[in-house]
């Protein structure tokens, strides 16, 4: 199937991002899952709830694990989520003794949210490291044609002459605040049990949950099941990074319609016009900020989340976060390579 | 990869449709495509312009021709689109002389815009199908429980009593509506070549276009390039059907809660509670409704095309469109399927 | 107050509409609610429900009343709208005996409601008359520019030329659709009484509910209460419209930014650089564009309309819808305005 | 006028907050952008650029001077912003050789920007200020009940039995996290001058412009007239506080639905049914919520901001922020009250 560009057969070439998307494929996202269940049989092991033994071929089972993907997905249908079923494989395949012991005290969502901040934590680190080439980049432009004259223009009109360095602060200086959001940024686990409340652990719950969030090298914070403030800020971060690249993007393909202070090598072809250059890349970020834009009023809307655990609410979120994901990591490799296309900047003064 | 759970491996079974997907693969894109360039050769031997013996060669491998799809890939990174690629790779198919003719007086546009034409016609028939389906349920559990006691409801408080026939009445009637303007909707033949003049064709582009559209199944319209309302208006109609779902799997989930005036057959399980019977097709049915709302603003969006092609604009649809036909229709599987479950609606009065 | 640059001391001159914007006053739409309750009355009256001269009372003071406002806004902050207070104070103004009579059988969403579609009706017609006058400018400008030569632009390239009549049918073509949806728009009557059943009038129900919708020039339909399409449709066509608008503005802006092939007269002044004209119209048009597209998501939200009636989803149409239509009327002013100022377009051939 | 509910008459009890309102009113604008001009003239004054004597006419005449507001408005609506108008009334307002110092070096957009961020700069206190009155109504709450018994819910079932504090922690925790947010948040001066290079100013621009956020009680920042993430960031945050206390209006609405485990004093009335208890309140946060979440899309699109200045960007936000904060206002308000009509939450235990 290939409804979203961004995993669509030809479509990604230019839409899509191998790299980052291999942090949502089903493998990554089941990798993670069987991760958090290893850790938490160990954690449990180290706090006496389940005997070590236990623990270590959960931890063994887990490392090996190929779950039955059609099963998961028929189970999908049916129960909204895949640990249900992702959990009784695994318990058939620990064994019925150890195998009781599989998931203990956890719920569906301790699982997935835990699975989606382990693989953000680093998608975010690969983005901080584009963030940081594409101002490289910028900052060799700069080296470059700096001191060339541009027009400045405002309200698009001619306004007054600056300098390509005046416009380049322009485009790299947001950019070097989100990589520093972007690294201060935590991951912390999900723990809450069926209702949030870890009841099965009673007054140990709450250290348990610090070893949890120590063995996956998560932050240890209290359960945020219903509390989804934390994906909408890390949405608007990727969104605010689509948009600043979107507005460089708008830049580029506005020079490039005039024609006479940019120089473009390479550029995309047409079937009806052979001769024709166009600034592909440039329109390409326009595109992807203003898809961030509209699907973080999806994430924002998921803030309203019901009770302990919003089915609606939440599954709202799978269908836009990796999108949003892809497509800030697609910007940032596109916004790379354009500016890589640039010959000239700028006229000399 | 899998960022879309409309094209996941286990998230579609929750959230996918095989059937309407598969108007998206790669493979169904380019069959149109190739139906478009199969059907443009022989309407313009028709018309003299290229010569027969071409027309049917250029048909024939049209009609088995499977591209490289790893080049179109690569292409597509550069062109921002696919057709330049797949015309060379069709031409050369074709042989060195008839091959030439292909694709003659068309742009990308036209066979992009066209290819999705005609497969929304498609899909706007089944889509159709699937509302008289519900419509029919609904009438079924309205022979049913029609006379039932339901408490009306207001502002999320009791009200005064009514009967599930005038709730039912609620959630059919937008249903019919969209059903009729599904039916009333036209699909037209996109034509314009390079900036929407048919520059090639002198004063037979007129009769040529038409005879095109009617090789296609397709209305005969003036060329749309830049003028999108009519893909807004058919994104409006999708978030309007799923919106009206969502309403209905809004209640459903609220007489869930309530417990009293529902039965529900099956339900989600889940991994902390196996007792539980989740209503997760009526969550769902919230969930689509509300993504396709956030959708459709990107569209929207899209109406700002500027000049005779906007690739920014243009490529935004191609994010926004195909997942919401997905979610329209998935939201149609699963209200059919939800009300399927409806064991018991109100209180025999 | 002037959170709205619609309703701003100064920006409005900008934003604002002030012939459509009287539509929405708060005055107006009391008019329109009092001419629901005296037509209910007159109505019921002819129906046998409540006596001629009580109908006739009932008739009298709506016809010249005024509400006290401050009570009005004081009991809407507990209520959540308006009617409960604004029909206690007009029993109270019609007398102790007729006054019981006054609202009989209707909820708030009725009077609300159908004040809407009053309102509506008229802007309708309003709006199709500023389309019918843009089309009528560009219709000009292409007998006074037609044949000039301009260069049609891809993907933001120059192409191959094309004639400024080229341009002109791509903006007018959707702007003469939308005008014949304008006009095939119907505006029903909402009249369902507490929870959409109209149970205080029995087998008559029906016929009242018709001659209702023909007093007050509305269309007779079931009561949408809870079905939300409509709106939705409405808006989508608003969108439509201001996102046509949009491309013409952004499209114009570009031929600006280029300088040789438009001339505009007028245009915006600058504080920094008096000499500047900028092509101020044409970027709001740009930004009611993309303002409606916005409104428009949370109007599809709206469809997910709990129950018998939702508080949550019907407010927030009242945040959005309103703008909406102003936002669309502002559009075509400035639209009317702006082409208004061409003295050239393309370059004669 | 009455476009928006914010400002509207009657709905404004409702929807409208008057003391952050006021900050937004043309009076408070106003005053801020003379403040603007003001602190410019006296900081230039200081850096010997204008004669101190001008620099202290021009600060007397600021500190009294009312602005004909429908000559700037009629000036708006040519110019796209109200500056070049004040300043020109204003500057005969000082007289003929002083007012030529009027606003020397500056632009429409640094006055206009940093009058936002004054404003922004004490509305952001108050917010804080309210979101600290809304933790301590739920500490209270939970002082009163929180070991008493609550249906720990999940996807729209009961799951398991949770406390009341429970509940409460995950409604406080978010707000506590928001205070945090407002309070770390800075508001920068922008100054740029005509093309954001303070091309009048020199070696100097630096120092003057450090000197003008100091005197303005700002953050000194370089100009970000282009780069408007703080405005993305800013609005995002304003989003996640009223989509919190939209989750909380959620569940206090379902739990007066269900009526078991919570008691309200007052509600709203309703018209046709007189008994009913409206929780008006609880349903206004979820608008309010979705409403914010809607708008912040727009913000998003505004950070495609083109070359140095947007016009179309640029007044986009000019629709969206002031309504934002409004809405954002109005929801800590109603959830003040809401929390208040509190009389008992859960069961004993």
């Amino acid at each position: 199937m290939s409804i979203s560009p961004f995993d669509h057969p030809f479509l990604s070439g230019l839409l899509g991002d191998a790299e980052v998307s291999s942090y949502f494929s089903a493998k990554s996202e089941i990798r993670a899952m069987l991760d958090f269940e290893a850790a938490l049989a160990k954690v449990e092991a180290q706090h006496g709830l389940i005997p070590p033994a236990v623990a270590q071929r959960i931890g063994e089972v887990c490392a090996g694990f190929e779950p039955d993907l059609s099963s998961l997905k028929a189970a999908t249908a049916t129960d909204g989520v895949v640990i249900p079923d992702l959990v009784r494989q695994l318990r058939k395949a620990v064994g019925d003794d150890a195998g009781s012991h599989v998931h203990f005290g956890a719920t569906s969502q301790d699982v997935i949210d835990t699975s989606l901040m382990i693989r953000l934590k680093a998608v975010a680190f690969l983005l901080s490291g584009r963030l940081f080439a594409v101002s490289a980049r910028l900052q060799k432009l700069d080296d470059q044609f700096g001191p060339n004259r541009l027009m400045g223009r405002t309200r698009m009109q001619a306004a007054i002459p600056i300098t390509v360095s005046d416009r380049l602060r322009a485009w790299r200086h947001p950019l070097e605040q989100y990589r520093d959001r972007l690294t201060q940024e935590s991951f912390p686990l999900q723990f809450g049990g069926a209702a949030g409340t870890l009841e099965k652990f009673g007054p140990n719950a709450g250290e348990i949950r610090a070893s949890l969030a120590q063995a996956l090298g998560l932050t240890d914070e209290p359960q945020w099941q219903s509390q989804r403030g934390r994906i909408a800020e890390f949405a608007g971060l990727l969104s605010m990074i689509s948009g600043s690249l979107g507005k460089i993007g708008q830049d580029v393909a506005l020079l490039a319609q005039a024609g006479d202070e940019i120089e473009l090598a390479g550029g995309g072809g047409s079937s009806a016009m052979p001769h024709k250059q166009n600034p592909v890349a440039a329109e390409t970020l326009v595109t992807l900020a203003r898809f961030n834009a509209v699907q973080l009023s999806g994430i924002h809307q998921s803030l309203v989340h019901e009770q302990e655990r919003s089915g609606a609410a939440w599954t709202l979120e799978w269908l836009l976060l990796p999108q949003m994901v892809v497509a800030t990591a697609t910007s940032l490799r596109q916004a790379l390579q354009m500016l890589g296309t640039i010959k000239r900047l700028g006229t000399a003064s």
